[in-house]
């Protein structure tokens, strides 16, 4: 095996710091969320002019951060079976939902006050067309119901499994129980009006 | 009528600033959640050492601004006629919740990135009792489902309002549709199960 060229090693070097300060950010915000650059610098065992060398702000480090646990979630969505019956389908593709948004803790909390609205919904792009396909065929078979917006369904459930994270972070539920009720308010939202 | 003495004119000078500057920055956050301390010093017509001397940092002030919006809408909401069927006295509380809201714009955002989940919690405590009221009567009267936590349903309440503030914000709906998303969507969380 040839040895490398010194700069290769740096660059390789990099590459681990980088990836290195964005594993102890996640650790530390999902424990934290206002853990700060020094925080997390001490954590991922660099110095801060090395962190600031890869991040220039807390809220670059905290959209890498996302950007990387919304892949490793992706990852583990595609996994969900989307085949079958649109409600059986929706409880499953929740339970998956909710148990990656409750293992990543209060990153949720720190990437809501760290990123714009538009960034938030640009790092969710892949489970939300997700979501948009599994939504459009529950509305077309009648299992789901179609007059409402779909934009304010997709939302409207994002919102529910974000606030579950919050109030199971403030200690009001068990993470299994916010999964039940995450269950039960979002098909009450999406259940076809029986009229009274 | 005596001059007051010059102490006293001074504390009611410093009064009238710290007003105009929460009048300000209510204004300029409702259009723009990122406005800056300097933003907010120069729309308030006063220096940043002023701005500093009053409040002494963007949270500060934030803070400030929430609580004297939610003593407004408190006024407000107390107008809302408690009394009769849970269900209407629901929606008559949502379209006054919305409304004001609404009214408060982008503010919504720039509180909820700026304030921990507590101190938002502690600033709703108002509001939240009233809603709890209506809740605990809706159970008992069979009008709303009791097989959730009371807490549950009044964080969901709460973080469709804010959604739907957010999606406004965005351009997704009207402040109308958005009205009429709300107390649909509000009331099929809390409809009674009717078992398939």
């Amino acid at each position: 095996m040839a040895t490398p060229e010194p700069n290769t090693t740096k660059r390789a070097d990099a590459r681990m710091n980088a990836a290195a300060i964005v594993d102890a950010a996640t650790r530390l915000l999902a424990r934290d969320p206002d853990a700060s650059l020094a925080d997390i610098a001490r954590e991922a065992g660099v110095g801060r002019v090395t962190l600031y060398g890869h991040f220039d702000s807390r809220a670059t480090l905290i959209a890498a951060v996302v950007d990387a646990a919304m892949a490793r979630a992706e990852s583990e969505l595609s996994d969900v079976d989307l085949d079958g019956e649109p409600v059986e389908v929706m409880r499953r593709l929740l339970a998956a939902s909710w148990r990656l948004t409750h293992r990543h803790g209060a990153l949720v909390q720190a990437a809501e006050k760290s990123l714009s609205s538009e960034d938030l919904h640009e790092a969710h792009l892949e489970p939300i067309a997700r979501m948009r396909t599994l939504l459009e065929r529950g509305r077309s078979a009648g299992r789901f119901r179609d007059d409402m917006p779909l934009a304010w369904q997709i939302t409207t459930i994002q919102d529910i499994l974000h606030g579950a994270s919050r109030a199971v972070y403030r200690g009001e539920h068990t993470p299994d129980v916010a999964g039940e009720l995450i269950e039960a308010t979002v098909l009450a939202v999406l259940a076809p009006p029986t009229g009274e």
